[in-house]
């Protein structure tokens, strides 16, 4: 049984439904619409295990800290919500100290400050483990509906923003224990790894441009959240691999930027579908401040995820190689292949 | 450095505010009023570690669900607001298997669905090291501001709801290696400590009627939660053991009913000042379907907590005894002596 699954049994057995309640589980995050109130509320939580999803000695708290609550701002950006609030529970062991905390604190309130989020509570726990952060995340949307994952059409292109697989090269880095970096691309990847950038605002510009019709953010990875994407949609997908955005600095250390682009997780970009009749003008209005856009594909009748080299060329399967925590036979620091040229 | 103060370092160094932020770090729950909303929003978080919070063998994952969610509820319930929403992030080791979850989420759901919560999202992770449950809740108000813990004034009577140190009593039968208890006040001390019944109807009404001018739930223990309870008001406290509704057949197994009572945590029973002027009206329009209250102490203008065998004898201060995580010297299923006639 993998996450995906699970999700569905509970969304199945234990949803339930209220007024105020516009999505419940099954989306990036929860969409509320209090009584009276003019903005919808956007909730979701997300948590960071040491030996799961980090390794406390290839990063500092404050690094720590940032990823902790980027992760769950990144899940807002997809809803194209302007983060509000969040909260934070923290489990930690004996030997971290004052000044740990402190960092932590520091690095996950300056991201705050800069996109706006105020911490208004949480929970602290002596772990007997390892260090577990857990946050929960509020934003609103401005004055419409939220993006949700279900709204893409066959037909329509999918986009991404910014360079993938930049932050699994990272991840291979560390793997081979280059902590600090060589050079400015491994020290980019590196980056990308520990302190990733939440993408606040290209997300509710696209909500409120009405230009992306759908929406996820790629947490773990294409092959992962493409065909989530698609199941809320009904419809399959064709990815054209000579248009996306790869970092192909990691050919230097003997990973391959393609498949790490496709199968690596947790660079915290958005996946979005533009209806075709739109797609002008949205390449056109779209921001140049902002982190630059990829047409990698589009949307299918057919079911099923795809991949060619290129548009018009022989497609076959995209099997999922990102990181599932319930499938994964051991559990281990993700993505824990990926971009080792396995495929 | 205790749990207190690094609330308090928090609550200085990263605090910040909004229009929409009513309450933020310091009480039981945070407090939202988004714009045009006609209820207030109360946020909480809480998590249970396995190892710190609860035993696995010690009870079945229904009543684990249960408890996850009842704490959460129970700050819910401090602040007089309903339970309305909930998510939860999972970490759960590769030997928990599908019948497991499932009964985790019988056992919330059942006390979510009584409660009128609904279940809108989470995060499931493997976990390299126990079980940990964390539970966002959000509840909303009615027609009025949540109840804090700074409304207290210095001569209120001090209430509390249900019976104190019955948890507790529990939990020092499962350090005995009883688990399924011989009689029924042993199941009903088992009970109280697996599965706590949150107070939430009493903790709406004493909202809605305006009787609270301060509340707090008892999850740390009367000695712990009382002096949070008056720092926020600002005053000292008097309680009178003789008038504590205290778990007297704990006497049978060798822990103090008192000292369960002032020093026994998870009671998850609410503790709450009431005008003087205010009082006999409040006693008799409490609601006789409701758990019995107990008028237990007073509010003083002098700081300090204290405690004395009877209204007028002589007074000792209030020393905490109750878990404090952070404060902790050996991780360990909480409260660790608390009962075992210490004091």
């Amino acid at each position: 049984m993998d996450e995906n699954q699970i999700v569905r049994l509970l969304s199945t057995r234990f949803g339930a439904s209220s007024p105020s309640l516009v999505k419940g589980i099954g989306d990036d995050a929860a969409v509320l619409h209090p009584r009276g109130a003019r903005e919808y509320l956007v909730i979701t939580t997300d948590m960071l295990l040491e030996g799961v999803d980090f390794c406390r000695d290839w990063m500092t708290p404050a690094q720590l800290g940032h990823k902790s609550l980027a992760v769950n701002l990144s899940d807002l950006a997809a809803m194209g919500a302007r983060p509000r609030f969040f909260t934070v529970s923290l489990a930690l062991p004996r030997d971290v100290g004052i000044d740990w905390i402190k960092g932590l604190y520091r690095g996950m309130c300056a991201l705050a400050n800069r996109q706006g989020a105020i911490l208004i509570g949480g929970d602290l726990s002596r772990s007997t483990a390892g260090i577990q952060t857990v946050i929960t995340a509020i934003g609103e949307t401005s004055d419409r509906r939220p993006v949700y994952r279900s709204g893409g059409r066959p037909g329509d292109f999918l986009y991404v923003t910014g360079v993938l697989g930049r932050a699994a090269a990272g991840l291979s880095l560390l793997w081979r224990g280059s902590l600090h970096g060589n050079n400015a691309a491994e020290r980019k990847a590196l980056q990308s790894h520990r302190v990733p950038e939440p993408r606040c605002e290209v997300g509710t510009w696209l909500a409120r441009s009405r230009f992306a019709r759908c929406m996820i953010d790629l947490s773990d990875g294409l092959s992962m959240d493409l065909p989530r994407l698609c199941a809320a949609s009904g419809t399959g997908a064709e990815i054209w691999s000579d248009q996306l955005p790869v970092f192909t600095p990691a050919h230097r250390w003997q990973s391959d930027p393609v498949t790490l682009a496709l199968h690596g997780g947790e660079d915290f970009e958005l996946l979005f579908a533009v209806s075709p009749r739109k797609a002008a003008d949205f390449e056109k209005a779209y921001p140049s401040e902002f982190p630059p856009f990829s047409r990698i594909g589009r949307l299918r009748r057919e079911r099923g995820v795809f991949w060619s080299a290129g548009r018009g060329r022989p497609m076959q399967p995209l099997v999922p190689a990102g990181f599932d925590h319930f499938r994964s036979e051991s559990p281990g620091i993700k993505p824990r292949t990926a971009g080792e040229r396995t495929t």
